[in-house]
């Protein structure tokens, strides 16, 4: 039923505006590019004969009409923003199997009681305004519209500023509505799927979230005059830190991602004994009780390793994110499509973060995953199969007529 | 013999000179400030009967004739350019211990058959026109001295313009001369005199070094998505081998200094599993044969690490200096006059790099190290005990007239 080039050949359309020389696409969100890559898919919508609408937020909905004009929307959808240097797949291919998926159905005259949508989420990335994913969450409720709309670029630009330039402020108020439910497919962003050779993963979970800001405190010398067992070097305890919390992960099952990415070493002068040292725990889990034992247990970890070196801790959770569960009569859903459909399927949790863990504030929600090449994302050698796009697109459609009740 | 107030108060007059407001001096070399130091200490040195004359590196020298007209000098000295945060006594100290020695004598009414000098060597520091040093080097011939005076601060002026500027250009061609013997006096920059409570260091020997940096090269990947098991993640490597060089460190006696003061990490994003870590490793230790050992046993450690980790690692030696040692007859005559006054003193290495270090090049030479508050240097809290700097200018004395011969 999905028609697999015609998916295709849209992700290659889509990923020539803000194209970029190593064969990624740069949509920052509102920008001429954005908006340009928003003008192709509603012109795409507007072909397949679809009802566009934009929201306050600059959400874009387009609306296949249910035989019951009153009942609540089957809504999928993502993102069309892109990171700096970013991938054809992430954000696009939800947006696009979702187009594909619409199309399918009048292709094979199916319809359904509820109307069916696709929709684009303004600013999933958070590149340009910080944040991300707060247009869906001003959809599902969790923010202030005002907020969002106020949220500033680095040269004092608004989003409000930037939806009305590029011509998105739309006028339909946003989130003031019933939805019957939401599904969001997606490129996997890890190596999963590829390595167990599955075609679809079907979302349980998106993992809960610390992120931890460690500064490390210990005292400036000289590199050549100071005897080593007078220091108290800042970076070396804070490499202790580092090591025992990566053989700490491996104590947990399943095992916590565990990513210590940011690193400041102060004052970073060659001959100089480090004084200081702040560094970033990002740890991520699908259980909220393993979470919480983790971060005491990181905690207790790095409290000794500075106790004995004679250093300061200081250790501070920025972010404290719950693990978020999907829907299980989302997830029942995806996963008698992908069996009805024959497709080789997984359980599986996602590790970053979707629009789909905002609207889960207020609607049944599922996720669907589909391999991407050696799980590289947020990068210009983003890849996928044209196949397993497709396979991920079918399995979206089972879901929706299921929830859309086939007539 | 040694008059404690007044070496104080030239030390406490000088800072004056480019004070900082938290106690320290910024005369940054051949400033308009380094130029007010450079004519106060001539000042002092004319009132004292000095003759001083300029060579053509800016080097001071003040002569207290010997009875032997002819015989080569005995130079003491060291330098009046600091950090631009630099302390009061980093190298002041071992020019106005030279010059109160001068005077002492001239007090004690006792005479020596070699002239005795004491000498301010331009730039030691290497602040502001790379390198450090080079003045006493080009004394020593290890330099041209047009490549020093073709030097160039960051705003393109270069030595000679400088030292023309401030009026220390001078015509006395530079190391053209014989010289009896060198000795330096100096704050130790480190905390070894204090903590073992003795008043004077007697310098066996400079640290070799070894300058190492070390690229570690992995895999970028999603914080969030890829398992701990497929990470190749460049800091957790990095991490890993700075811990395993300082746990190195502690086999070999006496235990070298190993410091990783500069790191960067790439490309440093809280959410990013880092593809690449950049880290410096210094390493010093007084004997040639450990060091290049300490430095074979480091590259395998690290090697083996990034085998293990599936990492890559490329190390490479970008300085390689080795020991510098002084000469037994002014290590005795150093030694032999802390015994003779009753100044408890032991042998210790030189962490830092001097001026001695170039002279060593021509002649014998030997350094006297006193203590300074915590070993702090390089820093405006910089701090030494005026009995202290007595302590370390009575002992210059003894050696500087036991090369002087008494007569």
């Amino acid at each position: 039923m999905i028609n697999q080039d015609r998916l295709w050949n849209d992700h290659m359309a889509m990923a020539e505006i803000g194209a970029t020389a190593a064969g990624g696409s740069c949509r920052i969100a509102l920008t001429d590019d954005d908006k340009a890559g928003r003008d192709l898919f509603v012109s795409w919508c507007e072909a397949a004969g679809l009802a566009v609408r934009v929201d306050t937020c600059g959400n874009i909905f387009a609306r296949r009409a249910g035989s019951d004009a009153d009942a609540p929307p089957v809504i999928t959808g993502s993102h069309l923003d892109t990171q700096p240097l970013g991938g054809r797949f992430d954000g696009i291919y939800g947006v696009l199997a979702g187009l594909e998926v619409l199309r399918a159905l009048d292709d094979a005259g199916i319809r359904t009681r509820h109307p069916l949508e696709v929709a684009v989420w303004t600013d999933e990335e958070g590149v340009r305004f910080g944040g991300g994913c707060m247009a869906s969450g001003v959809f599902a409720g969790m923010y202030e519209e005002a907020d969002f709309l106020a949220c500033t670029d680095t040269d004092g630009a608004t989003v409000a500023d930037e939806l009305k330039r590029i011509g998105y402020a739309g006028t339909v108020p946003c989130g003031d509505m019933e939805v019957r439910a939401f599904f969001e497919a997606h490129i996997e962003q890890g190596p999963i799927l590829e390595a167990e050779g599955k075609t679809v993963g079907v979302v349980l979970a998106g993992q809960g979230k610390r992120l931890i800001e460690v500064s490390v405190t210990g005292e400036e010398g000289h590199a050549g005059t100071l005897p080593m067992e007078l220091r108290h070097d800042a970076f070396v305890g804070a490499a202790r830190m580092v090591v025992a919390l990566n053989e700490l992960a491996f104590r947990f099952d399943p095992v916590p991602v565990i990513t210590t990415g940011h690193v400041r070493v102060k004052p970073n002068s060659r001959n100089t004994i480090p004084g200081g040292t702040l560094f970033s725990i990002d740890c991520r889990h699908p259980a909220a009780e393993t979470l919480v034992t983790l971060e005491t247990e990181m905690r207790r970890t790095m409290e000794e390793i500075a106790a004995e070196a004679g250093l300061g801790v200081d250790i501070d959770t920025v972010t404290s994110r719950d693990p978020v569960v999907m829907d299980p009569g989302c997830i029942n859903a995806i996963r008698d499509g992908a069996e009805r459909l024959g497709i080789p399927h997984q359980d599986i949790y996602s590790g970053a973060g979707h629009d789909a863990f905002s609207i889960l504030e207020m609607t049944p929600t599922g996720m669907i995953f589909v391999p991407c090449e050696k799980g590289i994302s947020h990068n210009e050698a983003e890849n996928a199969k044209p196949e397993d796009l497709a396979a991920g697109a079918a399995v979206l459609a089972e879901a929706m007529v299921a929830y859309g009740e086939k007539i």
